[in-house]
């Protein structure tokens, strides 16, 4: 199962070229991986960091960009889960233009769920690892 | 007095009609003034932040856009002083383009210091009242 | 009558000090201003801009930071039409956070209505001007 | 040889877990690949884009996130050409933190040079391919 979260390219997004500057897509990702805790966690992504003390700071990409998004494309951001570790989730994005379906990008991001106290990795919790489960 | 930072416009700073997204002026005035802390002051605005745990949250802004700026300009900012309260500091700033001098964007920005910690106001230091008085 | 848009606050909108950074509530007031066009104009901003070659540059700006909006607080962002000119559109913006309905910013900001092409001020024609008179 | 360009942590670059947001890793290499334009190239990547109609949009990344960068650290971006192909060019970044020289950031990212008006690939000039190589 994948989650999908579907984000409008905004008037700042672009760049010097005139085409999505290629960070944002790195940042349309963030924004679904935010979206799927609303939607599949019992907490959202700023109560994990603000009450929990814990975040899921990115270590490792591949990433391939396929086609241009432009002003006034909308994103078709999808996320699935590949892996989960002891304390790692690796996440499959694809994000398509809604205009024609185009396949636009597609990345694996690992990221690591750590204590923002003491800035070590920790073990996921079951509750966690059930949720990420769910979009395997 | 006036205190100048030189910033480059970078590939992101344009927006959908091809000329630098009004809202990055104000990061352009941002930017400036931790330039100015850094310049003029006995601390840098992140020690500011981070050991006195103070910062100059912006409670008021008047500003006037008088011409683009573009990909490839140069943007030289300049902060003067035009007011020290018991707790605010207004600043004028000027953006011109370098390569033809031309005035872009003023802007009066007023802030008010404020602890972190209560996000009350509080009084200028004498050590931070002498640090604008220097570009009133 | 005011239009209305729902935005969430990203992860990134924060600075340093651990709220949204000043100059991104201008960009939450352009996303309304974005909305607005696609719930209440007969074409997208983004349209105006490709296939019209028109845009609403900035000139002029009022605006009051009266309480701080912080990550996880969803944005209630309104904009009412105060004025119409020959050229110009002066909105008058309201942000308030969804928790407590607290008003965070209230800003005046005037556009004029510019040619891409030739950079020059044209006047509005009847059909924008009637799609700003219903939100008077 | 490698090309280094020094850049600020400015009070926007953090996200709501007070550390750099990790998309921003991305525009420290951007920003470095322009300024490796203006030091090393006879035209600067603006005038590449304006000018010459041509850009180097990104199509493949590879990234590893080693160390957190935090507002208040100046970045230590440094560029180095790892393969020069037919419109393509992959290069190395490093990012460090001044203040420990710890390393934050490695990355190898491919470009492909592409008109802006066709985008179509074009095969890289003997006059870029130069200055690429310079910094093999």
């Amino acid at each position: 199962m994948a989650y999908t979260s579907v984000q409008k390219i905004r008037f700042d997004d672009v760049d010097g070229a005139g085409i999505v500057y290629y960070p944002r897509y790195f940042h349309l990702c963030h924004a679904a991986f935010e979206d799927f805790f609303d939607a599949a966690a019992p907490f959202s992504y700023p109560e994990l960091i603000s009450k929990k003390r814990l975040g899921f700071p990115t270590v490792h990409i591949e990433a391939d960009f396929k086609a241009p998004l432009s002003y006034g494309d909308t994103a078709i951001v999808t996320l699935a889960v590949k892996k989960i570790g002891t304390s790692s989730v690796t996440a499959q994005y694809e994000i398509r233009r809604k205009r024609d379906s185009a396949l636009c990008f597609t990345a694996e991001i690992t990221t690591v769920m750590m204590s923002l106290d003491t800035q070590k990795a920790l073990p996921l919790s079951d509750e966690l690892k059930a949720v990420f489960s769910n979009y395997l």
